[in-house]
Formats: structure tokens, C-alpha cells, sequence
């Protein structure tokens, strides 16, 4: 049994508290991609929901808690999809919802945030400048401050996916997690780790946004200066200490990919396997690209965790070359 | 209770013999595509499986009962999609599969099925002539010849989909069926008649393939000479008696939409709610588009049934004007 700030009772408690919309996603075969990748590929598909991510997972368990004991309102900074996700969460229960991005955030996740009625702050500055502000907007105001990967939460929402690849092992022998705070790595992970233990769980993190994962190779928080790559959903420079121990428990690999490598593979998902995915859901299909041979014979499962891009910038990701 | 050739305690029956895989698809409210359409607007995904269409739901009837008591082989007609979930169906228990298609087929969907293991033949001629050729494969050979639409099983593992949507009935007010063949529709509409009255069943099929809503407005069979649309999955000339008088009971409407109006369904699919569908699952969006004022304010669900399109086609059809 992983030891982590996780529980697998939890986890299966949380099932019954998020709106079943998000729960028992598509998990199937896609024998169209496999000739391009050498391998057997099954995808987790998290975006044909409300919100087009996983996120809303967890964002429903945080709502709940909110509806029925907190202070009905709650601040996040996000890059995109926690904010869209904690907006739909909270409207469904009539809460005050404030989410803080950078203005150079995705436009398409700004404008759902704003149409679920949350009300949207920009900084002028990275993800990291936003969680900074979220957190003085919660002391200020004394609403509740959603920490993505931190709030346990987020870890338990993102961790139901997990019982739910449990149910589909051994079938499969590797399943491939986007790494960005660590909440979908670790919850996922932990669940894993406890109920199929074979299956092996690799993270997978762009080049341009390393830290993550440069801090799991050398067991202790690695910060880094700048964040460089398309994958807007994974970009953080300050892993937190919590989550980097947990993803110590839990993974057996963490892997870097070049931004090539995501464009490649959203190419791959949209021409074969018929599906519109962000940079950050492509990063497991780019790790089997650049790991052919590692790879070659086994079943991988990919999380395809969220489908909000931009349109122009996907229209030129996705044109052929 | 409509009268038809359905029974809806066997279609509940047919849950338990359809693999998992094809059932319980998403169904969600696509916020994001409304102040586009003009009324709320809910998803219905039959693409996020090992054969990319509703089809497998049928074919897993037909294969099912084969595999217990036929001859292990069956031929069908197909303009790509039927084939495609016939041949993965009958992979499954070990059967010999045989398809028949037109030449101008949908390259990919023809390739899927070779892929698939079965044998693919190919005619100089339309749909029509392949289901001509089908019969004669099946006459020759002595096989199952498995007639979409006509087959009672293709009719009602479509109608397992009005199954799902009853269940999250009254929350809308109209369900959009692609019309080609009659098996969706009538199945979807039997359903919907039985156990959720009140929502309205409307059809939709191409201008350029109208065989089947002329018949349902003249209330005879009516047959065209020609074909002219994108929309490949729903490209009959020759309505079946049978399936038209199921029509004749449980649609409420039929109408026909421009090929203009399916490219902008597919394309406003794609930018606004994330996925990539064939143009006869763009159907629905094409007749709001068409018919705005009549289905203002109302809440619609599309039943997206199919994703496999030629990737070079679809470019085209989705790149910014």
C-alpha cells in the first residue's frame, strides 16, 4: 500500500459525491494509431464532458464541501481548466467563484471561465504570479483558496480515474500521465499503485516546463526560471513539496518530450484516432514517439485529459505539414 | 405505445448481449455551442469507441447471435461504418466477416475494415449496387446477409441509445437523429415514443439524399436516382418498406439541410465544442442551423454518431474559411 496523502476509501466515498457526468469516461482500444506507434494504445477520454477536462473530478468534490459547510465562495488560480472546471462546480451550487490567470493564458479557457458567470482576474505575469494573487484574494476576501495538486481534493477528484483504469487491469501494462502539479500523477498513481500494482505509471512532462519532473529525478523540489512550451495545462515552475512526495511513492518514471513530439502527437490522436485533444493530453502518445523501443509490444493507456485549445493555434498544430 | 417491428423489453434485453464498450455514451450539455444555435444544446457521443460510430451496438446483436446459433459468417453492404463495427464484432467471436462497398467509399472507413480482418469487396457503383451484391454473396454462400435498417437487430441496438436518452428525459425537448437507412431513427424514436412521449423526434437528412424523408412526407416509398452529399453515412437511394412504416409512427418530423449547412454544423462542432465528427453526425447542428426560430429556446440533444472521416476531406471541410 503506497504511503501518500491519499485513501483509497476516500477516493471510492468521492465517486458518490461527483456528478456522475464526469465519472465511468470512455477507456477503449484506437487499433488505428497503433501502426504509428509500435505498440498497443487504449484511451482514458476525460472531454467529452461540460467542461472538456477531468478537472471537474475534483472541482465537484471542493464544491460540495463549500455548498454545505464553507463559505460559499472560493478563489483558484488556474491556466485554464481548474478554473473552468471550480466555475461550473460552483454555479451548479450557487457559488461565488474568482479564478486568477495570466493574460497570457489560453483565450477559449478565459472565455468559458467568464460564461460559466466566475468572475475572472488577469496578472500580468505567469501561472506562478496568479497563485500568488489567489492566495491574497482568499485572505483578503476569507473565501476558500483552491490549491491545485495541493488541496487534497483535487488529488481524490483526479484519483477516481484511477479506480476507474483498476477495473480495466491487468489489461493493460503502463498507463501514461500528464505532469503538471502533480494532482491527476499522484492521485492517479496512488490508486494504481494499490489496487493494480503491475501496471507501471510513467509521467510525462514537455522539456519547456521541466521542473516537475527534474525534481522527481532528483528526489528534492526543483524550481525552475521560465516555462517554454505549448502545453499550457502542465506549466509550472514551483512543484510543491507535498505532491513531489507523494509522486515519489507513486511513480515509476517521469519523462521529458519536445514540443515537436506534442504537436506530432495531437496530429496523431486527430488524424487516427478522431480526437481534438490540448498539448497536455498529447504528451503520452509524444513519450511513446520518443520511446519507441521502451514501449514496443506493450498496451499503454493514455489519460486524454482536456480538449480546450485555442482554435487558430490547433488549426496550425493540426494542418498537414 | 407505438406499433412497430420493436419491442422495447427486447431492446432492454440487448443491453446484456451489447459489449460495454458501446454503451452508456456521453451525454452532456455543450454550453459553448449556443449563442451560435440559439437554444440549449446537448450531446449525444457515439464516437468514443474501438469503431468510432453507434453502429457497434447492432453489430454486437448480429455477432452475438451468430456466434451461438448461424452459420459463423455473415456479408453486409456498407458505406463504411456498418462494415467497420460488423467486421470488429465478428473479429471478436471468431467469425468470418464479408463487406461490400462502393469504390467511392470513404478511403479511411474502407481501410478501417480491412483492418479489422475482414474481406472487403469493392463495386463500380453506389450503396445500392452493394447491397445487391451482398445479397448475391449471401444467396451464393450460404451466410448471414446482415441488411442495415432491415435486420431488426441493427434497429435495436440503435435503439439502446433511446434507452440512455429516456433516462435523461424530460431534460430536453428534442432529440436530432441522422436519417439514412431508418435504423437509428426508428429505433432511437420507437424508444423515446414508449418511455419519453413528449420529446419530439425529428429526423434530418441531406438535400442531396432524400429517399427516405420524401417517403416519410408522401408517406409511400419514394426513390431517387442520383446522390449528392458529403454525408456519406446516410447515402441511400431506396427506402425499405418496413423501416418506413416504423418511421411513418415514431418520427415527428423529417426535414432536409444543405450541404452548406452540414459543413458549417461540422465545423461549429469542431471549434466550439471539441470534437471531430463525419457529416452525418453534423445532421442535428445543420438543421438548428437551418431552422432557428423553430427551435429557439428549446433544448436539443444530437446524437453524434460517427467520426470516421477522410482526414484530408476533413481539413478542408473545417479550415477557416
Amino acid at each position: 500500500m503506497p504511503e501518500t496523502r491519499l485513501d483509497t476509501a476516500r477516493i471510492r466515498a468521492a465517486r458518490r459525491v461527483i456528478d456522475p457526468i464526469f465519472l465511468d469516461t470512455p477507456l477503449y482500444r484506437c487499433e488505428a494509431l497503433e501502426p504509428h506507434l509500435g505498440c498497443a494504445v487504449s484511451v482514458k477520454l476525460e472531454t467529452a464532458n461540460p467542461v472538456r477536462s477531468f478537472k471537474g473530478r475534483g472541482t465537484e468534490l471542493v464544491a460540495d464541501q463549500l455548498a454545505d459547510t464553507g463559505p460559499r465562495a472560493a478563489v483558484c488560480a488556474s491556466v485554464g481548466n481548474l478554473g473552468q472546471a471550480l466555475a461550473w462546480s460552483g454555479r451548479k451550487r450557487g457559488l461565488d467563484i474568482a479564478v486568477v490567470a495570466s493574460r497570457h493564458a489560453t483565450a477559449a479557457k478565459l472565455d468559458r471561465i467568464r460564461a460559466l458567470g466566475a468572475k475572472l482576474e488577469l496578472v500580468d505575469g505567469d501561472h506562478e504570479l496568479a497563485r500568488a494573487r489567489a492566495s491574497a484574494i482568499a485572505q483578503r476576501d476569507g473565501i476558500r483558496l483552491v490549491e491545485d495538486s495541493l488541496d487534497i481534493e483535487t488529488c481524490e477528484g483526479a484519483a477516481t480515474i484511477g479506480l476507474e483504469l483498476a477495473d480495466a487491469a491487468p489489461s493493460f501494462d503502463t498507463v501514461l500521465i500528464a505532469l503538471g502539479g502533480g494532482a491527476m500523477a499522484t492521485g492517479v498513481g496512488h490508486v494504481l499503485k494499490t489496487l493494480a500494482p503491475n501496471v507501471e505509471v510513467v509521467c510525462v512532462q514537455p522539456v519547456g516546463a521541466p521542473a516537475m519532473t527534474r525534481s522527481w529525478h532528483e528526489r528534492r523540489v526543483v524550481t525552475t526560471d521560465t516555462i517554454d512550451t505549448i502545453a499550457d495545462g502542465v506549466a509550472g515552475r514551483c512543484p510543491i513539496p507535498e505532491v513531489l512526495d507523494d509522486l515519489l511513492v507513486v511513480a515509476d518514471d517521469a519523462v521529458l518530450v519536445a514540443e515537436a513530439s506534442i504537436v506530432a502527437g495531437m496530429r496523431l490522436l486527430h488524424d487516427h484516432a478522431g480526437l481534438i485533444v490540448e498539448p497536455s493530453a498529447a504528451l503520452g502518445i509524444a513519450a511513446v514517439l520518443e520511446n519507441r523501443d521502451r514501449f514496443a509490444d506493450r498496451h499503454v493507456v493514455t489519460i486524454v485529459c482536456g480538449s480546450n485549445v485555442d482554435v487558430n493555434a490547433y488549426h496550425r498544430w493540426i494542418s498537414p505539414a
